[in-house]
């Protein structure tokens, strides 16, 4: 029987498939366009998020996948892997070369294994129940235990301006350093021990279950805004942080 | 006589000793303080404008001075280069590899090389009389006119909300594509013809004396929010475009 770390080579293998292909379409030219049905950026989605699906056809028909673009098939097997092709549009179209592209295993229901691939910076950042590491070499996320030393990303701050003006306030005089972010880089960088807590807004599942197994195989805590464990089903809104304190303490900042 | 862009490899010749020092710093660790006095990053920091600095007193010894951590000598000398060792600070703080080397060369008061080399990332972006290029290929920035068609970048929004909240309003329903950055980058993919405009707050001028120099050779407009030039003695106010247009339109929604 394969244990669940035995599919953590498959999922770095997808990585590399899927930066290769991601990389082909980086700053392709001047030519991008931002229409929504054969924009370039959809091309790219399309084609990595093609060549994961056809790596899993290929090593386990029987597995379930959740692909941003293409969609869910056997969301009920044992095994679904939830797929983001390109994590960061918005970089991508502006050639920035802060995208990722995001692959989780879940287990009944259960994010086991979380992989943040940066191919224009030739990083992979995974995780699984054996720990994580980034490039091969172990990490872990950092013992700060107080949001005032905290090193804090806040992700989506148009987003949550709009909708949680309070919250946004009180985020913007917390922490020792804050950073606006975007996508999955700040949870990566939180994985690695570089950055101490991220707030989160509106993500979709295939947004948020790839950093969510990462960074608690690094041994941080991720939950929504409720404190509730992350599943296929929650509403978008994350909060991430390297020890149980810090992460209490934002819950609490936060509602 | 040494024609300006003669000085151009010679610059480049400093962005790499300079990229090499600063990796040398980088993610050196979980170690990493804050205080101002003597933290790694201010080791890092001084270690890079010194480096520069004996490159500098070995080619140029009559040349003027401004550095981010030394301070001025020779300002008034005919050819001026100032000196930004590490920009990004917050980003070098945190291992986010956004951080960059900025260095430009006035002549007679106006800048007119400049050059942002980004070392995590291996580029560099350089600008001078004979044009702009990006790890010596040659670069200008886009033909975009208007703004609802511009992918615009809003640099430091934290202290733009504070301290001018109706023109950060109005830049929050700005551009086709938005985004919320930080540092020289998003002027360097300006440069480069990926961002079309960007609007910046509180620089100083080893800030936004580089990017000057380097827009400009790229074909794009940059001036303070008044639409005057950049000069030693600018308020740090910045707004880049990729055309005269773009730039103007900008101006008005600004003021």
């Amino acid at each position: 029987m394969t244990h669940i770390s035995d599919f953590i080579k498959h999922a770095e293998a997808m990585a590399r498939i899927a930066s290769e292909v991601a990389m082909r379409h980086f700053r392709g030219g001047l030519e991008i366009e931002f229409k929504s049905d054969e924009s370039p950026v959809t091309q790219a989605d399309r084609a990595v998020e093609a060549a994961v699906r056809e790596y899993l056809a290929k090593h386990f028909p029987d597995h379930g996948i959740f692909g941003e673009e293409e969609g869910a098939k056997g969301v009920d097997q044992r095994h679904l892997w939830v797929i983001d092709p390109i994590d960061g549009t918005r970089s991508f179209l502006s050639s920035h070369p802060l995208f990722g592209f995001l692959l989780a295993l879940l287990e009944d229901g259960l994010p086991r294994i979380g992989l943040v691939a940066m191919p224009a910076l030739g990083e992979v950042f995974v995780g699984g129940p054996g720990g994580a590491a980034l490039n091969g070499k172990a990490i872990a996320t950092s013992g700060i235990q107080e949001l005032k030393k905290a090193v804090l990303y806040v992700n989506e701050a148009e987003k949550i301006l709009q909708d949680q003006p309070d919250a946004f306030v009180r985020l913007t005089h917390s922490g020792q350093t804050r950073r606006f972010g975007y996508d999955c880089y700040p949870h990566a960088l939180l994985s690695a021990g570089f950055v101490d807590a991220v707030v989160d807004f509106d993500l979709k599942p295939y947004d948020f279950l790839p950093v969510a197994a990462l960074v608690e195989a690094a041994g941080g805590v991720i939950t929504d805004w409720s404190g509730r464990p992350l599943t296929l089903y929650s509403d978008g809104r994350v909060v991430a942080a390297a020890t149980p304190e810090l992460h209490h303490e934002l819950l609490e900042l936060l509602t």
